[in-house]
């Protein structure tokens, strides 16, 4: 396989978008990597789409077509892939073993959900198809109340707290305070969150990721080509992507205080990039709960099985700290569109390997990590990132 | 890039199962292909699953993960591409991808959709979202409509009559009276086409494919490593993969009465493969409609452009003729479970290479091509395979 890099990034402010379709705001995330790669989009040979629901929230499926049309690209390939929350993770793979493979150099991937355009009930029915509708949204599980069940397992076997998972909100409103792109850009407090109503016990308002419009996209080249196809680009190597499956339903699992699939994928990842936990400098992890956020950097293998909620409380996860997790505000605060959820993941690592994560900069960072998840954990995938020599 | 081939398939029987849902219908094509690739489930690496429109059909997204678990395979990676109705041969093409890259040696992709357990309206709302939702669809254009604009402009530029394109279906149902598992067995005649009810003028309602369930499933594995992985399978190579893309909305078109896509995907086909349009010996086309199945062997190369309803007309498409199109009844006979019709089409050309496609088997098959398209030509992909020496 080749090695393939990342030469452009874009993104749309994260937020509710009143006065932009979808179609604008995948333009212009598209149209910001592009200028960003220092390329003419000319030079891009196939488009890989992340969208989750856009059957229910737009009535357009066919996205990968659309995204060639909208952004005058005809008549090169464009595909749409879908994994539920992890549709973004997922497209970024799905160029980079395009890339890897031969087939093409320069490779558009694009994601983005306009999801405020809808009841708040339809967005939950549609959110509802990542969980197993026949065992789960049938019977009347929301998607909060999946990762509430793992919340309370999470508690119960290693004492875990709700100001813990608290402490994982401040955080990333701490972070999202600094990103001028996130949906929300204030501060809030242990207190804030516990004073917040319950959504599903013991999951609070505040515990939760909001519903956003927004768009994210990267470029993608092969690295042997880049002195000849980017030669303005700030490349950063894609040094490991994997991905991973668990059973669609919470029920069959083995574990509900674990997300096996993270488990499977970071290792994968490791080996084929040659590093550890302990070499990733800063992660950007799926915390559309604070409890998933608990369990990534536990079964990413940043601090061990049980220990992530004292860990977040005390601060091990802050920006400088012991790893710096969701600079970019994650999930949490930064917003998630869903589609574009893991191609802003990525977005913010290739920023930070630069060293242009202005106030967010972590210092001297050199290895980076991006975990995307779909459903409750049925789907986990990962890139690392390298910054070049 | 590496080289692949196809070493099993599997189908269910295609119609109107009131008996199975979404996940028996793909666990058993999926696990017919496995039997007939003679391989065991526990060698496949990655699942590629093409499903159009599952969130408003069957209320489930996250189809990737679904396939996983249902076929008892996590924690392997397993991704849902989309091309409306060219979704599987997408998936096809996103396997080829994976398999020649080098990340995988051995992977299954997998289609289906469920289509009878909703309303006539519902999938014919679900359906229009492979068009342009808000240039056609929202003004009150239906898939049947844009294909008889289609129809309408052919007839006008070419002279091409109702009789030459009831002349497609007919020949598609003489096929389809072959084909064990196609969803309609028996044969028609011009008369019972031109003598059924309009849907959108041109077009009646035997010019149209039908809604039907059913799955399709194949199973990939990198050339070289055949005499290792799958020594007892009957494998045909992949000469070439192709797609391109364009315009989403027919009246952004520069002609209305060709498939620029497919005429794109075609010479990319043909290029990589070293082949033309004279080698090839038996085409699955997507014949959605009979106007399409028109388009398709012309934009092909098989016949001049605005000669392919006189070509059908004068039997040059059937069975053994100049060139055998539609050996499995075609969507038209066979029956268009959406993302099952791409898969579909890739095995009806394997068991022809194979010599094992019985009453419908065409003399001497050596190169064999199938071309699924998505909306009204928004999507082209395109495949050739070869019989192996």
């Amino acid at each position: 396989m080749r090695s393939v890099s990342i030469i452009g990034v874009g993104l749309t402010k994260f937020g509710e978008h009143w006065d932009k379709g979808f179609r604008e705001l995948i333009v212009e995330a598209a149209s910001k990597a592009v200028v960003d790669a220092g390329i003419e989009g000319k030079e891009i040979q196939a488009i890989y789409g992340g969208v989750m629901a856009s059957g229910r929230l737009i009535g357009q499926e066919h996205i990968g077509a659309l995204l060639a049309d909208q952004l005058g690209m005809n008549p090169i390939a464009s595909t749409r892939v879908e994994a539920a929350c992890a549709s973004g993770g997922v497209a970024v793979r799905s160029g980079f073993l395009a890339v890897a493979s031969g087939a093409y150099d320069v490779v558009a991937v694009g994601g983005g959900e306009k999801m405020t355009d809808v009841s708040a009930e339809d967005v939950a029915t549609a959110l509802g198809g990542a969980g197993d509708q026949e065992w789960e949204l049938f019977n009347g599980a929301t998607f909060p109340a999946l990762y509430a069940l793992m919340a309370r397992r999470h508690m119960l076997e290693y004492g875990t707290t709700e100001e813990q998972l608290a402490a994982v909100a401040v955080k990333n409103h701490s972070n999202g305070a600094l990103n001028p792109l996130a949906q929300y850009q204030r501060e809030i407090t242990v207190e804030d969150v516990m004073n917040s109503g319950y959504i599903a016990s013991p999951l609070k308002l505040l515990d939760c990721s909001p519903i956003t419009d927004g768009a994210a996209a990267v470029i993608l080249c092969a690295t042997e080509k880049l002195k000849q196809l980017a030669p303005n680009g700030d490349a950063v190597e894609i040094a490991a992507s994997a991905q991973a499956s668990d059973s669609l339903a919470l029920a069959s699992r083995k574990s509900m205080s674990e997300v096996a699939s993270t488990k499977v994928a970071a290792n994968d990842a490791y080996r084929t990039a040659g590093v550890g936990p302990k070499d990733i400098d800063v992660a950007e992890v799926h915390d559309c709960f604070t409890i998933a956020e608990v369990m990534a950097i536990e079964a990413l293998g940043f601090f061990p099985k049980g220990t992530g909620g004292k860990a977040t409380e005390d601060g091990e996860t802050e920006l400088n700290s012991t790893i710096s997790v969701n600079t970019s505000g994650g999930l949490k605060a930064a917003g998630h569109p869903i589609g574009a959820t893991g191609i802003k993941q990525v977005s913010e690592i290739v920023l930070q390997l630069r060293g242009k994560a202005d106030k967010r900069q972590v210092n001297d960072a050199q290895v980076g990590l991006a975990q995307n998840v779909g459903g409750s954990g049925a789907t986990t995938v990962i890139h690392i990132l390298r910054r070049r020599k």
